[in-house]
């Protein structure tokens, strides 16, 4: 398949990196302001150098990108919230082309599901967007493998950055804004860390998951959340003392979305330790699954979005 | 889809009473001597309560079953070693038919991989195998979305009867004899344990994994299995005091397969309890991703059968 990559951050560039091991061909990359288009195929270390010299992956314009001859838009822009801009734009503007879209950006399958939705269903392209959720962890094809009515719940530890934070607290008795300095120090964790520790980017995930599960419109407004920044390191000590610890859990059930710190067992499933993710899958006729890995990172989320690619290359 | 369902027993039973749900039609149901034939569909509770009462699903023939008009053949008979007969020419006829083929049984993919592919490229019809490994575990089609290049390494806990024993051995400081008993008073384990205690069954799932790891043919004879029926109690109190306990892990990495008890952390992630298994996949972008759940079971099973047959609707 042609890619148009639009986001040229760690995502962005990773699929770039690893399309032709895939199969695959990325023809035009973009970043906020430039863009690089190649109908051969963009060489992915010229286009890294140039980006790293310059600031910019080429001297096109973004729209020069989205006017590409591709087969699906990679759309790899930073999550926003309410309008979900400029992603949003774009995978409307490639559905309207009759092109497949494949999202690694939550913004428009978190907050505009149904218009998202509705530009698919007018268009010849298909949407997936594995990558999403939980990187590389595959959790949406499982779903639709199961079938979204024959599972009955999901949830999961969603948001790297809080467990490292959760683990580092627990394992060393230190407190949060102790641990979060050294997780900002390790790069784990952004400056500003908020949409981290607040569990928004959980409660996304979990808008996500619900949108497929129940195959109607959630939004971040229709989720309970509550982040892990007023934890005291008491609790974690109080938790350690009955076999516990603490987790940052996002949980969908009976059209029910909720984040926040909850008590797990200490070496039970769920509690998953440094940056890696779970998700657990209650079913109706299997039983509980659970798949834990990487849920973050660049060639991971990459690896999630090029499954999608191959995906639509096999319809 | 209209399917065909060749064996009687916990699992394709569970596929007759599930498939409705799945938004399928069982138009056939075979045992080892008769079968049951309805193009309208047939209906679950006749078909088990004439199966309690007599013995048999039904007074047609196993061949007027084969004949059926359908679009998937299940095939759920019991796996044999070798010929991997009668399930083998089953799969065969089917594909002669130019009729897709889902399996449940191991024998054909494990003992005769190169025949049945050959079988189904002659042939219209698609195979599938979910649920050979692992149960309702997604670990084919995870490998799949992968690509069978980007996975370095598989392995995992992939018989409950033995990891039932070895949990019970490790948690009550009980010997294997006495487990075994207790396992086979529970009906874990069946009255001849051999299959699964001697590792043949896990053996076969990692034959299954390499042949699709590797793409081509792999048997029994290829892989270095040991069981656990000469595991002395005191191994595990050996490892116990070392943090650890013992699994019965298969392997399937650098084209070799090797199964046996292997060390492993007490609280790590391959040391799944009870009946439960756990496959971890080694990738070359995507880290290691682990996926747990109820590695056997009709019902486990049937949801991994269906599943398949929901990805051939959908071609």
């Amino acid at each position: 398949m042609r890619l148009a990559v639009m986001g040229a951050g760690a995502v962005g560039t990773s699929v770039l990196e690893l399309a032709a091991e895939y199969g695959h061909r990325v023809v035009a990359i973009a970043d906020s302001s430039s863009a690089a288009v190649d109908a051969t195929g963009l060489d992915p270390a010229t286009v890294t150098e140039r980006k790293r010299e310059t600031g910019s992956v080429g001297t096109a314009t973004v729209e020069t990108a989205l006017a590409a001859e591709y087969d699906a838009l990679v759309e790899a822009t930073p999550t926003t919230l309410g309008d979900a801009e400029p992603g949003y734009s774009y995978v409307v503007e490639a559905f309207e082309r009759d092109r497949h879209v494949v999202l690694a950006n939550k913004g428009p399958v978190a907050e505009r599901y149904a218009d998202v939705r509705a530009a698919e269903a007018a268009s010849d392209g298909d949407l997936l967007f594995e990558a999403t959720v939980a990187g590389a962890i595959p959790t949406l094809s499982t779903i639709t493998d199961l079938g979204p009515g024959h599972v009955t719940a999901v949830r999961g530890v969603l948001n790297g950055t809080a467990n490292f934070i959760l683990s580092r607290m627990a394992a060393e008795g230190l407190d949060y804004e102790h641990v979060l300095a050294e997780a900002q120090d390790l790069g784990v964790a952004e400056t500003d860390p908020s949409f981290d520790v607040e569990g928004t980017d959980a409660a996304l995930k979990c808008v996500i998951l619900a949108n497929v599960l129940y195959d109607r419109e959630y939004t971040l407004a229709d989720a309970a959340v509550d982040g892990i920044a007023d934890l005291p390191g008491s609790v974690l000590e109080l938790a350690a003392e009955d076999g516990r610890t603490v987790r940052l859990v996002g949980e969908v059930a009976d059209g029910e979305i909720a984040v926040g710190p909850r008590l797990v067992p200490e070496n039970g499933t769920l509690a998953v330790t440094g940056t890696r993710n779970i998700v657990q899958l209650e079913t109706a006729s299997a039983g509980q699954l659970n798949i834990s890995g990487r849920g973050a990172g660049g060639p991971e989320t990459a690896s999630a979005v090029l499954a999608d690619v191959g995906r639509l290359a096999k319809r």
